[in-house]
């Protein structure tokens, strides 16, 4: 059995999801959003963010983690603020000892859905699909959980290629 | 007596320098660059800086905290990477309970050269001259003592106009 964690990175809104792992079959186990306080000076945002992550971290005691790769193309300014979120969503897990996995936007539509340019709602549903009877946080904590899925499904394919190599 | 660490994020190289602030007098106490291992993941990395950062800090125990709001304009992936050290550098100070000013590089110079525009090398000669025999380990931490000078330099303002008012 393998627990994974999947993290969305935003500055107001970072969600998590975690799953159990074990062979083809997927269990949910947890999932949720961390909250920076929007009127906060940056530093104090993140480190909001770092001592809920971590929390979650203690409590669910991942074995791996996988954060999305994720790009904003509007502005600078948006995409640096976005990128000090990304650094604790990195940071936190790797603080664990975990291995941390990155995962562009298509490749988790791709994981989860089977083509790269799905709909949102796509990756939503297909989410409730592999984890039956999941209630989910927020549109943050479904897309976390759709990360966690797309890395467990890259770790079995790399199991099964290192057990037909070896 | 202030002590005052500037930091001038980056990935592969994260410039700090410490300065104490008394009245119009300014002291080096310390200067140094934190490196990341480039061929790591950038989870890693940021785990790097995090533990040679937060050292800095325990080291040096300075009273307040500035960092510079760079930007990058090559590209949304560069933009994304330099943020999430920006981010390591924000929450270290913030961890060790200081608040933490943010510049732009042209408030930076101009608080340190008297313009706004100035050369890079303008800068690095009027923080020698600031700081007179200042040994600097590199262009990164010239910039960290800059942005260090430049938050003592706007904290004092900030004091007078205190004391003016009350």
């Amino acid at each position: 059995m393998m627990r994974v964690i999947g993290i969305d990175p935003g500055l107001r809104n970072l969600g998590w999801g975690v799953i159990d792992v074990d062979g083809v079959r997927m269990r949910h186990i947890g999932n949720g959003i961390c909250h920076s306080t929007a009127t906060a000076d940056l530093a104090t945002r993140l480190l909001e963010l770092h001592r809920q992550l971590t929390d979650v971290l203690a409590r669910f005691a991942p074995h791996t983690a996988a954060v999305e790769q994720t790009f904003v193309n509007k502005d600078a300014v948006a995409t640096l603020k976005l990128g000090s979120a990304r650094g604790i969503a990195l940071l936190v897990p790797a603080q664990a000892g975990l291995v941390v996995g990155e995962y562009a936007p298509n490749a988790v539509k791709k994981a989860v859905v089977g083509v790269g340019k799905a709909a949102k709602e796509q990756v939503d549903h297909m989410v409730r699909m592999q984890l039956p009877g999941v209630q989910i946080a927020g549109p943050d904590a479904a897309d976390a959980l759709a990360i966690a899925i797309c890395h467990a499904f890259h770790s079995q394919t790399a199991q099964r290629a290192a057990k037909v190599v070896g």
